[in-house]
């Protein structure tokens, strides 16, 4: 599954967030000249998918249960342990920890309404069930929810349901806040839209770079990544890494190391880098991408410029509201 | 050190937290006849200690480090994560959790700028290098913030310090932002300064049970509760704690199972109950009391009268934005 499109949907959604990004830049006055298509800039709103409308009922919710360690075995892990939202949506670690250790750094939250590969509902419900994460069963899910005192707040946001408290709808809620959960106006997304004074001459060499080396190859469209599998072998070669990748869920010998290709959204703020979490460094992440995707030595200059356009992908963050949670 | 005020400035801090209470209700028509002067109104502002004002930048700052989860051994544990300013600054858990597991429940970090017995400043730096709580030796903690990024933050929040970022800088910081965290004008607040409508029949009987029971013997004041310690032997007796309380600190046979009296300030909302954490329901708590500590039975409608009664010392919380952390 090395360098394709997951499935029809995904372009389908894809293609769909392109379109909303051009409406909502109606003022652009000009694409910069030679800019690649690879590049889009980040939506600055959501369509929300029609089974899941994200009332504000719905969202206020879902902002309450992301922040409450009681949809945790322990009562001590809440979605925003790992999805900091005050820590650009991770928690910083090398690997997750919730429940249990995770296998794998923690990606961020945010965005994750764009990724168009995945269904926030269904990986809300993966979630809240996986062992190293939340370990509820949906039954048990529903009566923490329930002993906490929410059900008022579940027939506000579901109003035409008679028993609106299900795992379905937990999922629905945290899902349908999550999809606020974006960073738009980037000043990659400013200079994208014709605002040729949004990077600085440094960021806009690395830019070019980040073009020319192939990068944009993988890390493309509006997250500059997260849409393509790819093989990444060099961890394990260098004994860093025993993580078998997609071949742990497919058995397929040819899914061996292939993993997600990073979305690079607020890149500079999500260190530590790569799927286990084991480069702190941005500019060490772009020096082991050079050798170990592209095939050569990017100079140390180059990295620094590049690194100088990472830091272009930075958006602006949403205002969140620490919630008061119900209590019994 | 059984029933009698802590210390002189304690006395001092009270008196003046009385003096401001009175300068903000100008309006106050009449206080009802037949409430003790046992009972005081939550002021609705807090002064600030001379050596640590709370500027805007320091309690932005202190906002900061106290949602820092890096301010921990395991970066996973921040004040948040047992003072959760979502729950009523406690975690619901039966004893606290923090880097290690705690001796006794979380008490509130909501209006503990009126405690009064205590310093948020010393208190703050106890918690940073309890093995329990934060488990940082102050070096640590200054090498973790540095190594956040926070230094521009330390320099805007302590402008005359050529060196600002320091491990008291750090317990001022979060002392300053802890003195914002008060929950004024709840329904007993504005029943004290003259509202007769806002405790419901049933509330102002609980209260006068409280009050011509004796319990505001000792939850008395602004807070209801926490300026004086007493014997409490009730959970040991009955085989549910082996904590011997402030014996364990100074080893005088006298000061076996004295504990501070918890103040009451928005007691509904911070089960479970007692030191230990032990007691997961309200009224369980006020008949557990009667028997203990008055040494009579209360009456079954006698105590759901004096819960709802605890009900209306529910105040009006801060918002309190999840702030954006730096990221080095």
């Amino acid at each position: 599954m090395s360098g394709r499109i997951l499935t029809p949907m995904a372009i389908a959604s894809v293609l769909l967030f392109f379109g909303v990004s051009s409406c909502a830049e109606q003022q652009t006055t000009q694409r910069p000249e030679g800019l690649s298509d690879l590049f889009q800039a980040l939506p600055t709103s959501v369509v929300d998918p029609p089974e899941n409308p994200g009332t504000p009922e719905k969202i206020e919710l879902g902002r309450m249960l992301f922040f409450d360690a009681r949809l945790s075995r322990s009562k001590l892990t809440s979605c925003n342990t790992c999805h900091d939202l005050t820590q650009a949506g991770v928690d910083h670690l090398t690997r997750s920890i919730g429940e249990g250790i995770g296998q794998r750094n923690t990606p961020s939250v945010f965005n994750t309404a764009f990724l168009g590969t995945i269904s926030l509902e269904e990986t809300t419900k993966e979630f809240l069930r996986s062992h190293e994460e939340m370990d509820l069963t949906g039954v048990e899910a529903v009566e923490r929810v329930s002993d906490a005192g929410y059900l008022p707040y579940f027939t506000a946001a579901f109003p035409t349901e008679s028993d609106p408290l299900t795992f379905n709808n937990i999922a629905n809620a945290i899902a349908a806040f999550s999809r606020t959960l974006i960073t738009p106006n980037a000043p990659f997304d400013r200079y994208i839209a014709g605002d040729m004074s949004a990077l600085s001459d440094r960021q806009k060499i690395g830019l070019t770079l980040f073009q020319d080396n192939g990068c944009a190859g993988c890390h493309s469209g509006p997250l500059l990544g997260g849409t393509l599998y790819t093989k990444f072998s060099h961890l394990q070669e260098k004994g860093m890494s025993h993580d078998f990748g997609a071949y742990q869920v497919s058995g397929e010998p040819d899914d061996q190391f292939v993993f997600r290709v990073s979305p690079l959204r607020n890149v500079a703020l999500t260190a530590p880098y790569f799927h286990n979490g084991s480069i702190l460094e941005l500019d060490e992440a772009v020096r082991i991408m050079g050798k170990a995707q592209l095939g050569f030595t990017i100079s140390e200059q180059d990295i620094s410029d590049m690194v100088d356009f990472l830091n272009a992908l930075t958006g602006e963050f949403p205002v969140v509201e620490a919630p008061k949670l119900p209590s019994k």
